[in-house]
């Protein structure tokens, strides 16, 4: 099949869904025709919109709309599917009734690969077909490509991302505004980006799904949703925001992939990101992913990682490529998903690192000696502390960083510290980013 | 040949040149044969190193090494060419050689692509084959990857990079520890990041062939080097950036490509860049391109620019992607270099831009009067004045921004400004970047 397509002049698109990324895959097909030809040789023509209500207008779609899916997969002009419906079950009925007809799927959705990857990306293999889904992980920014083809040649020892342009932009509005989570998030609902119901990103589950994919492909091993350590957002207290602004960090929502030793750590949390880190100037719904390859050193793909147009450019960008061939050859001769050996997971308490705590304990005498005696117990030293004069008189807040310390003896800390009879209440503790070092091994 | 190769397991190759990147080529074809058998399923096989100088000792090449690059190319057991020999003359005698053999080249030779490129991909696809060049711009950033594969589906309207190290490295050091050019390349040149002779790097003619490259693949024109206004780094004064650093600005050279209606504007500049451009912040050896795209919008490219190892990591990509069949697949159908229409220059003087200005006039009254008068005249508004106390008592620096302007009436209007009795020396005039507006068109 895609040989047949290699050869053509002209190529027939299927479109299953057309909401705000379908509107705009239907935008760019017609607005570019021409420089898609001028620079790939092919007619794409979208010979099918199959949408739910094909009673509702839809700007700048002037074709036969209609409802019938199977009967839009089926038509033998029918070259390539567009797959931009969501979610994982009829989603996932209609991928596989495509691939099992040999015709090569683009999609966007992360969740039906999250949960579906391995068994879809083995049916593409096994039909002599492919998926293409630079969509699915940062938007626009080519980095599923960067990944599979530009960093071929490098041991991945580290990727560090902002996945999320919703968290990114409640976050951003949080430390540049001094806003609180709830007033930052209506916020972002207004401006349209975050949903009514916007469990799913700001929960990091989101950027959890995105990083199963970007990992997978980095470290080529195999990656559960489960196998990630995530903490979201919507739990972060403006305090902490200001307290790491005063220690020369900005707090950002990080989706960690990091090679140690033999095993790989895999997270998503709000994390502190030193100011003059290139991470900490990614604002708003932007997204970015920073790559340690062995050979390249550090590498940082940058741009808008959701938004109709940039999701939009990245599905025709697939289209182009399974229509030239493209990703059809890379995705036979490669090894993806299928065939991939589970990650060995580093257990997270294993997990070295720097922390931030905040303790909000009691205006007493001695409070500081018990606990920095805890920390000590548990060999964890101390890097920094801040602590304001209390403005109630009874609860102040202690802001503590710590050294390299394995995260279990943090947590048992912690756990140890939020006994004590001077503590209000439960301590805070967030990750502290230290740059992989570039060139550190091999 | 393509086809062949595509098909087996063992893909042989010949090396021309083993300098710096040549040797981390060995050592990633060495030390990363497993990575690269799992990723790709290809065994590389370096059949040739050739080298002009065969009792040199090198780093960890074992290999038979020789001189007769003749027999390497022709050795019908070589299915792929490297060639990092550099130049011109030598260089092209050879990637011809081996592509009249229908034998695709990997190259990160920008001088030969600036000078024979359209020639040279008209013979490879002639003969069925194909040229990488990942390698030739910006390092191991897989900035071609992006703008040939990527980014397919946008019309691109700017492209603003830096991507020349040597430059960005002298400039970090002027700016950050205040020194003057020659001391900067010094300390470049001691470090490795200049060479002896400098002149490439610094008068900016690197950065313009990598301009006419990148250019050529986002615009789809044709571009020769003398379509780019160059001006490099040598003739800075470490004053400007003093005086961009009080105004908010740090000075970067930039190659910058803009679409102006239908013309493009091509340049190589030390250009001021606002102090929260995500550009400002890159720094040192490093390199980062900057792509605004009709869908994509902003999109940024990060990474080291030069290197042994990050440039044997697109050397070793391409060579991997070449034997996948993925460049020869995308190059057979894609537009190239080899049909290009040319390009249809904006004339610099035309090009509407924001600048600085920095006046060396006697401390007398009336000058400003006389220097704001002739402005005027030329309908160049000012934007803000910087004039400290004179230190001599005699010459005065004025510095002064200007709002938007055609660049020739700025010309005019610093000639006639440099007639003036009270001015000492010729006015020095920068460009300041504005960001290209995202979205702006359709």
């Amino acid at each position: 099949m895609a040989a047949a397509i290699v050869g053509g002049k002209s190529v027939g698109v299927a479109l299953l869904g057309c909401g705000v990324v379908g509107s705009g895959v239907v935008k760019i097909l017609h607005e570019q025709a021409d420089l898609l030809r001028q620079r790939t040789g092919i007619d794409f023509q979208l010979r099918h919109v199959v949408v739910r209500d094909p009673a509702k207008i839809r700007q700048g779609v002037n074709l036969a709309v209609h409802t019938d899916a199977e009967r839009a997969i089926d038509d033998p002009q029918t070259d390539i599917v567009i797959e931009l419906i969501g979610g994982v079950e009829r989603a996932g009925q209609l991928v596989e009734r495509a691939l099992k007809l040999g015709k090569p799927v683009v999609t966007a959705n992360k969740s039906l690969l999250a949960s579906r990857g391995s068994e879809l990306f083995a049916l593409a293999r096994q039909h002599n077909t492919c998926i293409a889904f630079e969509a699915s992980c940062a938007g626009g920014i080519p980095i599923i490509g960067a990944l599979v083809n530009g960093l071929v040649a490098n041991r991945i020892d580290a990727l560090v991302g902002i996945v999320n342009g919703t968290c990114n932009f409640i976050l951003t509005k949080m430390t540049r505004n001094g806003w609180t989570y709830a007033h930052a998030l209506a916020e972002a609902q207004k401006e349209g980006f975050a949903e009514a119901d916007p469990t799913m990103d700001v929960s990091g589950r989101d950027a959890a799904q995105k990083l199963a994919i970007l990992a997978a492909l980095a470290f080529n091993v195999r990656i559960n949703e489960g196998d990630i350590q995530t903490e979201g957002i919507d739990k972060l207290h403006a305090a902490d925001i200001k307290f790491a602004g005063e220690l020369g960090y900005v707090i950002k929502l990080l989706a960690v992939a990091q090679r140690l030793g033999s095993k790989i750590f895999l997270g998503v949390h709000p994390i502190l990101v030193r100011r003059d880190d290139v991470l900490a100037e990614v604002s708003g719904s932007f997204n970015a992913v920073s790559v340690y390859g062995n050979a390249l050193g550090h590498a940082l793909f940058y741009g808008r990682g959701a938004g109709q147009m940039p999701t939009a450019s990245a599905v025709v960008a697939d289209l182009a490529n399974v229509a030239l061939g493209v990703i059809p050859t890379a995705f036979a001769k490669m090894v993806h998903f299928a065939d991939l050996p589970p990650a060995s997971i580093l257990p997270p308490r294993e997990l070295i690192s720097r922390h931030y705590l905040r303790l909000m304990a009691r205006d007493e005498p001695g409070v500081l000696a018990q606990v920095t005696k805890i920390l000590g117990e548990k060999r964890i030293s101390l890097s920094a502390i801040l602590q304001h004069e209390a403005s109630d008189g009874q609860h102040v807040p202690v802001v503590i960083t710590t050294h390299q310390a394995p995260q279990g003896a943090l947590r048992d800390a912690v756990a140890a510290i939020d006994q004590l009879s001077a503590i209000q209440k439960p301590t805070v503790f967030l990750r502290i980013l230290e740059e992989p070092k570039e060139f550190a091994g091999d």
